[in-house]
């Protein structure tokens, strides 16, 4: 059976490079975009032109070299956006006009000062405007997280009228529940008028450490787009992990939605990003972390050496990964411990194996890891020799 | 109207630590007991005594010193795992031992190389024995994320029955869905006998970036534990995360459900944590993470300085982060300059602002941030008085 398909629209160049300290330069920017491409995404949002000359150029010169995805630049409702933003795209393959306006009245009223209708009219004159300039046009309906659904469905239905083929629907502070926003992208695709023609978009904050989850429930209930970034990097808490999302959609094929994402690069391209903006990724990050994939504890590592499927989900391999290590500690346990010291060449018996495991524990209680080589150190600490002559 | 309370279990000190490389020693424990104690959560984890003799003395030491939660001892359905988690916890004001079997067909046949009965009959002795030492034991059926609820509900309550207090329900593999977590517990909580003698408690593990999500699934469909710890902390891609649970619930006043964690000792626990075991947590980690309050893109900063909650959902002073910082930076927009200048002393008019701000642009796209000293130099390069006067 054919499994529906996500599109994946990366905005690790634009969403994820607002983090304070960690501007990438162009040149930078070119070698992630390329390796972007490589790795399937379906949409690589480049940068927001209007914002710095440093951008424009940015978004300019990503246009001339990507050879497959969609490349997409962000504006705001205003004019002059717009036409910056479509001249960057100029070379582009497949251009997209990313525009929109926020919807919540928390944002209509603080940072508008306007009214609801006033903002309806922006969205459409936007998508209007960004229309004359390239077919695909995303708009997105800024904090649609705490704008109410029916009116979210209005500002919706007026822009899909004017053409927009995607429509973005953020969480922009991180703070909806997985139910509460797979509730809204139900209501938005079962009560917007020419829903069909568009695609509904889930974008994410991760405030609350529930950005994947959001976005994951966005797609079951009709999305067809998630905008995240490599390693969940962006501002503040960042945005939905590319990474995530696009495993728990392989590991989970009874969803029946995949993406054109080629995993076996997914290791090497979080290095690549995690290495140009200096933002290091914690050991305990899901897929990527150095440590997803290595066991230290006994009862765990037991398991792994009788079964791997016994405790691993994600084969390694599928995202680049070459080995899962096992590591030793205090916390090891003895069936550890004799899989490591065969790898170094002791065969041990059950009885030679009890001796150095107490002879490790001692060692590894000061330590906060056993190597390969303090295996020797260990054995022979044991005397086994004297032991098995006695 | 009375909130539910959902108990915090913390494990950083049990399953946290099983990391490689991040060993603790006693002392470093016990601080960080004594720490976990005044953040107010319910139960500590202290280790798995039987497993090393520093363990132990770790579980014995720390079982002296805490003065308000519950200390646990971890153990597998082995006698003598449970006697030696008995004399370990023999100080503690409120002792409780965690003992308990895998479930899962997976386990049962390559772990255990067991039958379904065998297994029951084990965890009914387990919990039994169990309830000679101390009136507080608690339950795990290990891989219960892949264990038919069916049987999942019977293990359950054969040990209810013999007196079992919590029922752990962990996710081993970290992979459950939100949804499909929640239906579990659901499903205990309405078919299990005897539940309303016991708590369900959700132990998720991140691999695919759920865990917190899965958590509050679980408290949403009846569990009143969860097990976490610091940061998130723990093998392979880590636990559930206290501060992002606590937080969810705290800023999700409708759920009607609450901890008893200060929320003010968050951060600095954060750090503590992370500096003891040598584990870095990403700038873009939620509640704790460097960047979680900090605002760089133009667009919001806008709407941070015009009022706060158009952006922030947590007043970051809940979590113990005096400020929350307006970085400058290439993305930056006017306001975001416009304030900071004014609090370095420049109050600049429109037309001033203009200027500066094309000098701003051309210094930030060069620089990954923009200090308070830069500003000087770049309000000095903008030449305000020369224009001024011309």
């Amino acid at each position: 059976m054919n499994k529906d398909k996500v599109q994946i629209f990366d905005t690790t160049l634009r969403d994820g490079e607002q983090v304070p300290g960690c501007k990438l330069n162009t040149e930078q920017k070119l070698v992630i975009a390329d390796r972007l491409d490589q790795l399937g995404v379906d949409i690589i949002e480049a940068g927001f032109p209007i914002s710095s000359p440093g951008d424009f150029s940015s978004v300019s010169e990503i246009s001339k070299i990507v050879k497959n995805a969609t490349v997409c630049g962000l504006t705001r409702a205003v004019k002059k956006d717009i036409e910056v933003a479509a001249e960057a795209l100029r070379y582009a393959k497949r251009p997209r006009i990313h525009t929109g306006i926020g919807t919540s009245d928390s944002h209509i009223k603080y940072k508008f000062n306007a009214s609801r209708e006033e903002i309806i009219q922006r969205a459409v004159d936007a998508v209007s405007y960004a229309k004359s300039f390239v077919e695909d046009v995303e708009f997105y309906a800024e904090d649609a997280g705490r704008t109410d659904n029916e009116f979210l469905a209005r500002v919706c239905e007026a822009v899909v009228k004017v053409g927009a083929t995607v429509l973005n629907i953020p969480d922009t502070t991180g703070y909806c529940l997985p139910e509460e926003y797979g509730a809204k992208i139900k209501y938005l695709k079962e009560n917007v008028k020419g829903i069909d023609k568009a695609i509904l978009s889930c974008h994410c904050h991760n405030d609350l450490g529930l950005a994947t989850a959001n976005s994951i429930a966005g797609v079951i209930n009709g999305a067809r787009q998630i905008e995240c970034t490599i390693n969940g990097i962006g501002e503040r808490a960042g945005n939905t992990s590319l990474e995530e999302v696009v495993m728990i959609l392989r590991q989970h094929p009874d969803l029946n939605l995949d993406t054109n994402i080629n995993s076996k690069l997914l290791y090497d391209t979080s290095l690549m990003v995690s290495n140009s903006m200096c933002m290091p990724v914690q050991p305990n990050k899901a897929i990527v972390g150095a440590n997803a994939f290595a066991h230290s504890s006994g009862i765990h590592q037991d398991g792994v050496i009788k079964n791997r499927e016994t405790y691993e989900i994600i084969n390694p391999e599928d995202v680049g990964v070459t080995e899962s290590a096992i590591v030793l500690t205090a916390r090891s346990g003895r069936a550890a411990l004799a899989y490591r010291a065969k790898k170094v060449g002791y065969d041990l018996t059950k009885l030679q194996l009890d001796i150095v495991y107490q002879e490790f524990l001692k060692f590894a209680d000061k330590r906060k890891e056993v190597m390969d080589n303090d295996i020797h150190f260990i054995v022979e600490e044991s005397k086994l020799n004297e032991i098995n002559f006695a």
